[in-house]
């Protein structure tokens, strides 16, 4: 779930609600929804999205798409708001297409899961330009395609002007080592993290500088995030006893552990020091220790193992007795993450 | 797959695409989710929506559902838009929730196959009343209880102002005996419907021109569809070759099948005069024919069976050689129904 108030720190688009926010001069010169014909519109998704497999019986076109699935199927969805998760002057169709299946696939792999099959809903305003939906449907389709994961169904729909709501519903098989819940991490297990840290928070924040140019990989970190999707059914047959995707931050996503598995993690800040370090020439220390900590839409794995973690994954804490999370042991201000001041430990 | 564009008949709000929709005054005086924070609405809507049961192996509340599967999962998808699907001042908050329910268990229903869980979605503008969000839960909640299904999962998030956007993906189980697809109709099969025609255009109708007094079955109809769910197996089991649910009309979705299928449907006037005649007394004869004929939203099912349909299903027509869909053998104009003038013949 995500939050129905826009959260500091995640639905980064860095716009709130976007009644203030500016999506972009529209400089598109082809149609628009509502001067094409649906059919027009599928005629030209269908092909890019239709996505076959051996595990697709029936694909798009019909009333429901039907998949062989195993015993346990991974269900997860996530949605994206124009002007609250993303900005058309930031980000292109495609890359919003492509940001939207890896946020939805980076939850499917939190669960020690292998995604098998996408449905994707675009709600758009009747000026949205076709091309843009083209982009969109070029981005989930590539993302999906390098992901291995058909695309078997979807909606379409005209919203109110203002506004581009598109939304995907991810399904998957569980590994036979999972489901890794948020629950399990017990007393003692080493807290590790699989992926980057921060990198797409950095991004975000050089872009509302008006200072992309500066570090085009964290802006590229922060429009198309890549999850390492392979992490986490290894994570589970490794032996992972909690885990989740970092979509809201290091600390607020920990604290979910936490509170679930009813637990304290303890973040080292010795751990996070080269994360942080590699962000520092761009955004300066306290910002770089906000965007490690704090930052959102990574989609990086956080586990929890009771021995060595896998390949890949790399230690940044431990389980320890309590609650809460804290960072060399003290505590870490939570919601009041913008007011934080450790980032001079840095 | 619904339209981008508002369809004649279907997305049957009667306010197009919503730009000048009256959404009906806002008498609620309670929170507004701008005067709330995510886990506020979160602790009244989830016991709301938390279904259980024996398949769900994971609820709500990780990064992922988990659901017990067998071996060909069901997936459908379907989104309903303030103001092009509904008007607040039409239906209530527990009417849209029950409906989206029951057009996505619909889908499921119309591949041969029993709903197994959902995941529900809502984007709504800031100023959207807490109240109305706790209506839609229980809609959604009752009308899946109902029938049977868990709420599995969902995503919360907030719209630019003027939009309320709620959608569900479906998951079901095919019966053995299913799939059945929208291109199995062979010559000769019958033509059959399980479920009430035109009502709820017939309702809509009334709501439209102020009576909806008159008739309050028929504005419950076009409110809170009820699909006959079982039927779907049913006909699966009993040899059925098509078979869709009646979003946008019988002649649209006649249509589907006749193109799936390659064939010719041909209705019978005979078979459709007492559905027409239940209607006569509220919207006059060519009106009743055009609801019977064209109608959306009625969610009833349309199957094609090689001998006589189970009971609960009535044959409507006939499958013959050739193209389209045709009257007691006369073509029928299709997507100018709004101007067929057939309806004398009732």
């Amino acid at each position: 779930m995500t939050a129905a108030e826009p959260v500091s720190g995640s639905g980064a688009s860095g716009c709130g609600s976007g009644a203030s926010c500016d999506p972009g001069v529209d400089r598109d010169p082809g149609p628009r929804l509502d001067e094409v014909d649906e059919e027009a519109v599928l005629a030209r998704i269908l092909p890019l999205m239709r996505g076959g497999g051996p595990d697709v019986l029936v694909g798009p076109g019909d009333d429901a798409a039907v998949l062989r699935t195993g015993g346990r199927t991974v269900v997860t969805t996530d949605t994206m708001v124009r002007g609250r998760d993303w900005r058309d002057d930031w980000s292109s169709a495609q890359d919003v297409g492509a940001k939207l299946v890896a946020q939805n696939l980076a939850d499917v792999a939190a669960m020690g899961a292998v995604p098998t099959g996408i449905v994707v809903t675009l709600v758009a305003e009747p000026a949205t330009r076709l091309g843009w939906v083209e982009g969109f449907a070029e981005g989930v389709a590539q993302a999906a395609s390098r992901a291995e994961v058909p695309v078997i169904g979807g909606d379409l729909s005209s919203a109110p002007a203002g506004t581009v709501v598109v939304s995907i519903t991810a399904l998957g098989e569980v590994d036979p080592a999972g489901p890794v819940l948020r629950s399990g991490a017990r007393i003692g297990d080493r807290l590790a993290v699989c992926g980057s840290l921060g990198r797409s928070a950095a991004g975000l924040q050089l872009l509302g500088a008006g200072r992309g140019h500066a570090a085009p990989d964290l802006v590229t970190a922060h429009r198309r995030p890549e999850p390492p999707l392979h992490a986490g059914p290894e994570a589970a047959r490794a032996g992972a006893t909690a885990m989740l995707d970092l979509s809201d931050g290091l600390i607020r996503d920990g604290l979910r552990v936490a509170r679930a598995s009813r637990v304290r993690l303890d973040l080292s800040v010795q751990a996070l020091a080269a994360d942080v370090a590699a962000l520092v020439p761009f955004v300066g220390p306290a910002d770089a220790w906000e965007c490690v900590l704090g930052g959102g839409e990574e989609h990086s794995l956080l586990a929890t193992f009771p021995a060595a973690p896998p390949p890949g994954w790399r230690v940044v804490g431990r389980v320890c007795r309590g609650e809460g999370l804290t960072l060399d042991g003290e505590p870490t201000p939570v919601l009041g993450w913008d007011h934080f001041g450790r980032g001079a430990r840095g």
